[in-house]
């Protein structure tokens, strides 16, 4: 038999946050593609737009009016998917098992500037953002036990408005996947006294075959286990379990370093670069999470170029995740890119 | 408080298949959309197209030249994710865990009509197409310990071609989803010397809320626990593990149910549904599988239009999967259609 070459054979990759594995197949990159173009959105958008319901001093659905804001503006979700007045009740025997959940839903934009994204804000404004999502998780930290932090870019993820904008949805019971990922940091971190992604990010600095960027205070890799084609994950490379625990310093950074990855992944393909990104700050529920490392997930579609993207249909939806591409290979491409924004290159 | 209205108050289910569970938000149907549409596709084909790489005849990217079938042809995917013989390795310490994979993957043409989908083609057309589904599962469970027959129907879904196909892929070791499902089909049986699914159908059969269609061995149902909108699962009423264990009856009568709910899935929105559908049999590992019944899911992704879908996609993406619409609301749409193929209503 051949040696394996990972970079060439099927094979199996575990992630270790959720305990399920991964296929990779390398060597199906190379296939022509003949289904669905969606089509990428170059077109420059004003700084204002007098139908954007998130620009300041315009009028949303239900009436209320934006106030003239200058950096962030946080409002409840006015079609929001939790509520916080939900009667206490559940079913937890036989098939129909249910649980009422309280909570809820808010939207937060990044910016008055309609035409901005978070790659094009200042390192300042972005910090700005970061401080925002600081206040809103140890706000309702306080009353809920999961806050989920997260913004949806681009039409081809579900955003139904441009304007500059994330979510806030915090609710009382701890999702599915946070959960997984409870049970498997306490597994490791029983096991070896430490936590798992402190000891990842520790590990990936020092092979440096994922790294796409970092500096004192933070990492982006793509990680070995990545399902999405150029998905990345950004850890601290200190011990920190929430979001509203950072200081000054390492918001600051933090800043920095989102500026540099969003404007690696707009680069890659010179377009308004698609995806979903997420911070999982540990549980609310009042214990001590030594096992737990704060971090955020970058889960973009995009596979060939702005209008191919990765399909995880089919296969993926019935049996597990599968990647085209190795995130080595990922992770070389965002490395090879510089880290400053296209449309500032002077074209 | 006021009493919990499981069609508008929101709540979480548990898919006791996975062991996940799902939000269900049910006023948020509500929102207003300003987001992606989709172009729904309702062209009429032709019945050859001489570009199309699946028709009778024409010469695929390999150089090969498809033959003249009639029925259904399979054959072994030109740009397979999986390879039989890659090297065996693997190693499971650590925070790099990895398997090497061996496998196959096929395509399956499901009628030399380029201009067909499955609710169009006859009950015998469709019966050709169970048969196929079995000998594949028969065959390649003899070599590998899974077999993945599965379709993804239409452009949003990834397909790549609108020629009638499915796919088998096979190979060495169970993957995700279907381990979590034997993990929990067999706890429920321990505990209750019963298959799960086979209790699960029979009380929806006797409740009658969710069940879209049914014939003597056959349920189609929207779980209790979905995650899409117009989820479904396809069920047997008897005791089964594989496809290929079906009798000449049993799949005369499958054959039957999926034309029944694939033509209330294009009726629905008048459009051809796009979906990805996939057959779980038990695993082919040489033991028996008294926990494990027969199924096949349909995940499809519209929700109110046939160019408006759902995105599973930010708070879906890091803590878990969320609807817009009950489980029983959607049952009820899907049971008030005709069974009819609306093309075939004389217009
Ligand atoms: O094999 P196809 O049809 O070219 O590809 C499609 O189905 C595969 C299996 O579900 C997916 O991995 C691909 O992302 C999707 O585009
Ligand atoms: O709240 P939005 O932006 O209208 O909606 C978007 O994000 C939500 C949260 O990830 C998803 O549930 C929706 O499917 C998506 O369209």
């Amino acid at each position: 038999a051949s040696p394996f070459d990972p970079s060439d054979d099927p094979h199996r990759r575990f992630n270790p946050l959720l305990g399920e594995w991964v296929l990779v197949s390398p060597h199906r990159a190379k296939r022509p593609w003949q289904g669905q173009s969606d089509e990428p959105n170059n077109e420059q958008k004003p700084s204002y737009d007098p139908t954007c319901y998130l620009c300041p001093g315009n009028t949303r659905v239900n009436g209320e009016v934006n106030p003239d804001y200058a950096g962030t503006f946080v409002f409840e979700n006015d079609f929001a998917a939790l509520k916080k007045d939900t009667v206490v009740l559940s079913e937890k025997k036989g098939l129909f098992q249910f649980e009422t959940e309280q909570g809820c839903s808010r939207v937060i934009c990044f910016s008055p500037d309609h035409s901005k994204t978070l790659p094009e804000l200042t390192d300042q404004e972005r910090a700005d953002v970061v401080a925002c999502w600081k206040s809103q998780t140890e706000e309702l930290g306080e009353q809920y036990q999961w806050v989920q932090v997260f913004e949806n870019k681009g039409a081809m993820m579900g955003c139904s408005n441009p304007h500059p904008h994330g979510q806030v949805w915090a609710q009382q019971h701890v999702p599915t996947d946070p959960a997984k990922k409870l049970v498997q940091l306490r597994a490791y971190y029983n096991e070896h006294k430490r936590p798992l992604l402190l000891d990842y990010a520790e590990q990936e600095v020092a092979k440096q075959e994922r790294v796409v960027c970092q500096n004192d205070d933070w990492i982006v890799v793509v990680p070995y286990w990545a399902a999405w084609p150029f998905e990345t994950l950004l850890l601290p490379r200190f011990d920190v379990t929430a979001l509203h625990k950072l200081t000054d310093e390492q918001s600051f950074s933090l800043a920095q370093i989102i500026g540099d990855i969003t404007a690696r992944y707009d680069n890659l393909f010179e377009t308004s670069f698609p995806y979903s990104m997420g911070w999982h700050s540990a549980p609310f529920d009042k214990q001590a999470h030594p096992e737990w490392t704060l971090h955020a997930h970058f889960f973009p579609p995009l596979l060939r170029s702005a209008s191919v993207r990765k399909f995880m249909v089919g296969y993926e939806m019935m049996a597990e995740a599968q990647r085209d591409l190795t995130p080595e290979q990922a992770a070389d491409r965002l490395k090879a890119l510089s880290s400053v924004h296209y449309k500032k290159h002077g074209n």
